[in-house]
């Protein structure tokens, strides 16, 4: 903690509640002028703190605010920081302890709507922001911050404005606070994402849906063979059989494997909080290995014949599925799916037609540990909180990392200073205070870092 | 041809054009009062050529005639005659190329709703008992006839019926003509019905929806497993695995084995007409032989997951299917469905819940061929059509058959005119005049034949 943090505390919680007051509700069209008061709101504040450039950045949705500090020197790194300003509904409003967009401090947390997701943590990098511009009159490296109000409606609109200010946005290292640590006890850095191959496969037997009865054992069924096909796409020890998938695999390294193994993790809690009476997925890894750094193969979906309720002797014309299979680097998600279409293809017996198609895809994100901003982000974790920080994953896909590192060819830092239990999305959400000063603190010592290694 | 027939040829075919030209139709409304006309045309029809103790038999729904004829005394069997004078709505009525309530004569046909399903079929047992009561001035046993109005309804109010009027209704032997001949050159008796054991299956994952990002790989999916157990419920050769499912099962007799491979059946216009490369069912079977004598096992539902368009990464909680078993004799559906039930337990993982509902079942019948009711009709149809009709069965069940066996404990004969090619429940209607006709002496012969045997 630096001695201005330290003196500025209670006016940094107060600009916080003024910021979590302000009812910027994406999704709801009554909402619209209070997103803009939002965003108005924290062009003042950039603008207040010595930031520069200070805009508004319009899009066919909500718009962004953009603001810039690029004096540091052409051999010091740029980083942009990105978050979001907008927050999820309030329903169900009656299970809230306090008016959602009044926001109250209880036992050292702070509740109200976007607490943790994600004005709390996007305001404590404008305050280390405005820490460092106060005590030294400047930053330590270049830097530029968008913060967007469109996160919770799927950042609809963010892909055209990172191309169309491509150049405006350049940066050498992307950093994101908008994921949650590992516990309160094990701060964390998620350095990798799964990627995503999205498959539909339909199976057509008989051209139209045909009397069970009558033409049950004379004419295939499709959703008979739909399940075979399905019931093949997996062995018996979890692992995926279609031919190659495991080629471009890339074993976690050894460091990540003693991290992982490291972690507190209750097997026995997580399937009592699942409802399962045992975990599963591929033989020879733990559950966290199976989440965050191997590949696996899902129904999401599948529907054929009589759905309703009680007994129609329909044998189906058609069977359909929804299967998703995640990725881990290096897997390429055009490559997976053409092996997944021409396995499907190749099992599926002449007695049926099939057709694969492709839905929807991404590829996996992996930032090298080594990189300079994972090694700033971790240098800076263990000063804020006294241990040096586990990296970590996640099972699922975060669509702007991958659009970030993307068009703007930078890798992505995900320093998140949240916690999985502070209910985002749900009634009562909340941030906790020691984590927004730590969380300043850091920030702080991150930039420092990238200086140095500049 | 009997004298009698050949000369009220003409009356007999106006009055079917009279039956036939009151729209009988049951699922409708608008039509309940000419479904209670056809009901006492049918009565008066009854009282007008000597059949005793006529009878409108209300329900809850449409009503039922019963008319009978007892004086061929204690020695004699008693044939109980089934058939429904409602018909099937008749859209989409553009289609039809006369109104299907005017009956018209074309080609030797006669076409109108209700042609061949069931007025014409049934009417022509009605000119059997006027030929036999005006010729010999009696009838060779004793007949009861049983028509109803809400068959195209699913017979709702049948069963209470039977029950109430079990001892009005007893009979030795159960004669009914809703079904069609094999081919116009092939007359046929359907001998036997595949029963029905009707399942569903809900496997439980976790309890809730999760995300397929954040959870898969560590949590098992429950539309993954319950397509595992249902391709594990045949093998490769296309036999149903479920252990002690074939216990039961009793062969054809050799008769019928011929008689199935003497049968003209091209394989290559079945698989054509329903729009698959060939066809599929148990190894070592032809086609009629899987259809009529083996138990087979289909998918006739399945859902779970995400069903709408496009791409929803869900790991869903629970997956479903139904699942039904035909069945032939003597399998018995509540072992069947007793075994079903223990085998999905025994090879469901211990990482779901599975539960199995026994949804619908009906065992599967099979008339002894050398049944007198069997033997007469086949002698009666040898006479009528110059040939020995063969042997076969229906694939699906015919609930109204097990319903009459059950309650009034007498084996039904299945003699019928009518052909598949007859176009019934849809536009243009007909019944061939030519099989009205043969049909009307065959079912002299057939009362002839059960009382020289009686």
């Amino acid at each position: 903690m630096t001695p201005y943090i330290e003196e500025n505390k209670d006016r940094f919680l107060s600009e916080l509640k003024e910021l979590l007051s302000i009812p910027s509700v994406s999704t709801a069209p009554e909402h619209k002028q209070d997103v803009l008061n939002c965003a108005s709101w924290l062009q003042s504040h950039f603008e207040s703190i010595g930031m520069e450039n200070v805009e508004i950045l319009p899009t066919e949705g909500h718009p962004s605010v953009y603001a810039d500090w690029l004096h540091a020197g052409d051999d010091k790194p740029t980083v942009l920081v990105y978050g979001h300003y907008d927050v999820q509904p309030v329903d169900p409003i009656e299970l809230w302890t306090n008016d959602p967009f009044e926001p109250t401090v209880r036992d050292g947390k702070i509740f109200a709507r976007g607490a943790t997701d994600d004005k709390g943590q996007v305001f404590l990098h404008v305050k280390s922001l405005e820490t460092m511009l106060k005590s030294d009159g400047s930053l330590p490296v270049n830097v530029k911050v968008l913060i967007e109000g469109e996160e919770e409606v799927g950042s609809e609109h963010l892909v055209p404005l990172l191309e169309r200010h491509k150049e405006k946005l350049a940066c050498d290292t992307i950093l994101i606070s908008d994921t949650a640590m590992y516990s309160p006890e094990v701060p964390s850095l998620c350095i990798g994402l799964r990627g995503l191959a999205y498959m539909e496969v339909e199976v057509t037997g008989p051209n139209r849906d045909l009397h069970s009865g009558s033409f049950g054992g004379g004419i295939e069924n499709p959703a008979n063979v739909l399940c075979g096909i399905i019931a093949r796409l997996k062995d018996e020890y979890g692992r995926v059989t279609v031919p190659g998938f495991y080629d471009d695999v890339e074993d976690a390294s050894e460091r990540e494997k003693q991290d992982i193994a490291s972690l507190p993790f209750d097997e026995e809690k997580y399937c009592e909080a699942n409802g399962v009476g045992a975990s599963r997925g591929e033989f020879g890894y733990s559950v966290l290995e199976r989440l965050w750094t191997r590949p696996t193969l899902d129904v999401n979906g599948m529907w054929s014949g009589f759905t309703g309720v009680g007994a129609k002797t329909v044998l189906p014309s058609k069977a359909t599925a929804k299967i998703s299979m995640r990725l881990v680097p290096n897997q390429n998600t055009h490559d997976i799916a053409k092996k997944f279409e021409d396995y499907i293809v190749s099992i599926a017996p002449k007695t049926v037609k099939v057709k694969v198609t492709d839905l929807h895809g991404g590829n996996p994100a992996l930032t090298e540990p080594d990189s300079a901003g994972i090694q700033a982000a971790s240098v800076a974790m263990e000063e804020a909180y006294g241990k040096r920080p586990v990296l970590t994953r996640e099972g699922g896909s975060i669509p702007i990392v991958l659009d970030f590192q993307n068009i703007l060819s930078a890798p992505v830092v995900l320093m998140g200073f949240g916690l999985q239990s502070e209910n985002l999305h749900s009634p009562d959400e909340h941030f906790h205070l020691e984590n927004f000063y730590k969380g300043i603190f850091a920030s702080t010592r991150f930039f420092h870092q990238m200086a140095a290694q500049g």
